[in-house]
């Protein structure tokens, strides 16, 4: 299915960026989880840009819960989200309709739809799009966290500066949830904010990557072949826009290890069984092993700079140039964690149903 | 579901390292796509050890295909394949099942299948399973090449020593398809073999990393969300046992370039749109642009090796050393190359049958 | 997945009775086929009751598209329809939560939601859930229509009166297409509607059996086994509430004949090969034949009944007696036509495109 | 997916009547489920002709489990039915290939595969492609066994002459489980036989009705929408080959009776919530209600017959007539029960891990 992921648990997008309105259907959740919209709203909030950083587009948001939730409970039952769009300034984009953006989805889209797509700010292609994911993603962290599993994100790097490994992750967890940057080292916080600036003050954009831990996620989920917790994981977050790799543990510095160091050694803590070291991201043979889950995502940079860049008119097939204008963020790193909870948060949340049954989260 | 995997073209695995035989069951393909049995005893041939790299497993691998098949020619039904398992050495592994390998699925195993599972070598989780994606990825590749569609694969690099990257794709994929370690730069080649046997002899292993290439790909196929063509191929690939990462393009190399280096240029070629570079890996938004796609997979070193490691035995919950003896490759990623091609073969192969059709493969 | 069905073209129904809205996303329609907001309207009034025949729910039920349509056009990405519940007198309902309506959901949803889920009316349950089927399936049925196939369905028996069997399929499509009460004979109409309102005089209701037939639908779609005509047909018929039958062709009363009777001489008749008789209902070996598909769809009598009922409070587990009051319809079958419709409408686009790709149905 | 059904448990079919060999690979079954080869033995003997109604197929149907069984437990990896095929006079049917056998999939084969599929003896279309079913279906009937849940099937009618219905049911499925042609009353079974044969002589074939049973499955498993269990079940039973109608409960009758008589009246016994009467088959609102599970599947008459049929040359697009030899059965009910109470078990297992997890039938 194209715009549906998850077997037990599943969700559904729908929505165009300068449409009338943009959200998701989330099935198969458990019933009786809370559902709090106060922490949708917080949610919502970490997805949009951080004020000093973008031209922000200004709406707010605000996120109608229409079915699947009653007297603040999940009922079951599939939760509908919508999402209206209001500050849609759409004559910004219409003189591109035929010139397709470098990095942007414009080509591909003519191919795929021959002309029919809404093409306004990337239409369905939006990042925008990542709100219903965002505001799904809240029910589903909920119902992770009334379990012990809490997953946090921080940006590992951006513009070329790293920031320090996770330490204490449930501090981490604790540290980032409250932060709208997430870099849990302040100096280095300061300075990709700084390359952030530097580049949109050139017209430019940067990238970045960002490093997810979930803890507390029960050892004996996940599957040897297709539905192994690397595919399951890596399909959905590769939906996110700009992401275009991903990594579990040490990924691609396991390739230059020897086996005597990539190897985790077992052993037995407080009558548990745990590893000494987590190179394997906590995932051995495609199924938990009860350690930290721990993966990385590459998000490249905006591809909306503001500097002059050759293209084509893809229906004329001719060679012409372009100079982007309007509103634009020059990173979405920082915006892009909050999304990457809320798909990690729904593809365990199907895991785990699949594994215990569709009331193990539940009320 | 779990060990099938694709919509409209599906491949559905079976079997133990040491049990009757394993397999693999293509559904969906396309009739009048004619197999060659020569061609997939090749596919197979170049899945087994190097000879001078490792102590092979000396059984032929014979491919016996049950089902689907007639006159050289699929039927559209499904095709089976069975290969049986000749020279099983159990006894190697017998002391085995209640310590944990590190590195290995043992224990996970254990968490899942309640120490009902074949452990006897790896069993379901051995990546003897690949064997089956193998002999049908011949089949998904005859029906691509049938297309002008070629796929790739080359040890990108291996014990910290760098391949040189893909020039001219097309004549490189024919100098892929003759090498039985698939390294382009000859020099190179040498001396990533020559670090196999020194970490072999040392009792240790290493891995590396696949870079594969796909040519002649048409324009207009992938989603923009969950069916994203990264998502899929990810999804499938993290599924080959000792995976541990993938990135399309230039992937985590994009987070530290700007969004004027990142991005690929639109020219047109012949009266065709083309990128001027391919730092996109050939999709954007989830969609191929016509361009070569490009990805790299991450290999962590093959979890097996004959130094004394520190584990556990999970049934007891006691610590224990482990010192392993038998038949273990010191490298596994120029075996998984194949794999990695076979893979791609039958989500492409799935992803043009659901944009064009059931019959536009076939005959 | 649980709310959502279909592969390549797929619907998600969401809401509840008496909640905000109801609705559904219709994704992987092909791009550019025309949304003509008439004909939905048109095909929601024949959802809703005939008003001489009940007690009518008198809100509009209109049906707003809040995405995929830009135009008038589809543009291949989701489409959601949305319509907000206005008219919800709840309080007729709330007595009922811990009483089991005889024939209704009430205990079942109690013993999967834990009392969490919406019972207002039915909540997700209800037969107002067909509303989104309904606007979806105008989509699908326009698509269908503008490739030459066409489908109808009349009430083939109702209150144990039968109406005349197709004839000349096209011209009685045409006919049922402008009726409200879907009876092909006149008499038979009135009779049927006679005793629907015999029914409701006594407080009580009745049951029928639909007729459906399509026509211009290409030969050779389907599949051999699971995903037969027949069985992905049935699969979401039986989706529809109070649906407990489904039969393709003579369906039931071949069991009675003999072979040489049952089986559809074939012969060739402008040149194409038909079957002179049409027993089997268009498909053989779960695979159309290009002749008319032939299906019937029984109805069960409306539960809700205005009778004293003995039933339980399933909280307290104790009997008790019922005696429902509110807006209730005596019969349903007649508003479950072009829900069936509809329903066969979506499941034959996803057969088309599967078939012949994403675009076959498209502008 | 084509000849894969089920989401948490799954079978695969494959192979062709005069293939090298037929089967299936059952895949998510919990581990820790005895597998009873004897059992499977018995349940392929009653999927095989009574020798005094037919020219049996001589083989002896042995099934070879080729993976997912160690120990005479599953491991709960795939499990991998394995069936030669010996017996295969393929010359009987070479004639056949381009003339359409009336009732046979022939010709809409050759709409769909274009002349490759394998039509020797019905090739994948075969009823002989059940017997994968039925060995799958036999660990499925165990596992449920081993939680109380039991089901049967009985011939309702065949030939115009019906069975007695259930009376007890765990007494009559003792009854059927012993038979080798179903049904309950002797006197009516030896004239249903008497109506085979008489069939036979006239070179004719006869059809019939099965009724199924489930009892103790439990309450609260299904789903309100798509994967209703009618919606389910009757998608496997479809698949079944010559299935032509199935219905739940009182099904079609229902459609004659007022909402007073078809309701059926809660009460509660012994402490349970029950039913007074099961006219809705133990389903509402496509959940399970706790009562016993009850279905009937129209089966059309055997389609070869012996009596000279009008049909066309396909390829040719002409007219001609036909005349089989050769070996066919006069009917396939009393051969079908079996597949139909294996399909059953495959699909209620597939509910209650879906429901309960992938652990909750195993050992």
């Amino acid at each position: 299915m194209k715009n549906t992921y998850g077997e037990s648990v599943s969700i559904t997008l729908f929505g165009e960026s300068h449409g009338k309105a943009i959200g998701a259907v989330l099935d198969g959740i458990a019933p009786g989880i809370p559902v709090n919209e106060d922490f949708i709203a917080t949610q919502m909030n970490k997805r949009q840009s951080v004020s000093s950083l973008s031209t922000p587009r200004k709406e707010a948001d605000r996120v109608q819960i229409v079915s699947g939730v009653v007297n603040g409970y999940t009922t079951g039952t599939p939760i509908t989200f919508l999402i209206e769009n209001m500050d849609t300034k759409s004559s910004d984009y219409n003189q591109l309709s035929e010139i397709a953006r470098p990095g942007h989805a414009d080509y591909t889209a003519y191919c795929k739809y021959h002309g029919y797509a809404d093409t306004r700010g990337g239409g369905h292609f939006s990042g925008r799009i990542t709100a219903g994911l965002v505001a799904a993603g809240a029910v589903a962290l909920t119902a992770l966290a009334r379990k012990g599993i809490r997953i946090g994100t921080h940006i590992s790097a951006c513009a070329g500066i790293s920031d320090r490994p996770f330490e204490d992750i449930t501090k981490d967890i604790d540290t980032l949830s409250a932060l709208s940057f997430a870099v849990l080292d302040k100096e280095k916080s300061a300075r990709m904010q700084e390359a952030i600036l530097s580049a949109r003050s050139e017209g430019d954009s940067v990238g970045g990557i960002l490093e997810t831990a979930v803890i507390g996620f029960p050892e004996g989920v996940g599957e040897p072949w297709f539905d192994s917790l690397e595919g399951v994981l890596s399909h959905a977050i590769f939906s996110v826009p700009a992401v275009k790799g991903v990594e579990f543990g040490d990924g691609f510095a396991l390739c230059g290890m020897r086996g005597s160091t990539a190897n985790d050694a077992f052993a037995i803590k407080n009558g548990e069984v745990v590893t000494s070291t987590n190179h394997c991201g906590g995932i051995l043979g495609g199924i938990s092993n009860g350690m930290p889950i721990l993966f990385r995502t590459a998000i490249k940079p905006t591809p909306s700079i503001f500097k002059e860049q050759n293209t084509v008119n893809f229906k004329n097939k001719e060679d012409t140039v372009l100079t982007l204008k309007g509103r634009h963020d020059p990173a979405i790193v920082h915006r892009a964690r909050v999304v990457i909870d809320s798909v990690t948060a729904l593809v365990l949340c199907d895991q785990l149903a699949l594994r215990f049954g569709t009331d193990y989260l539940g009320g």
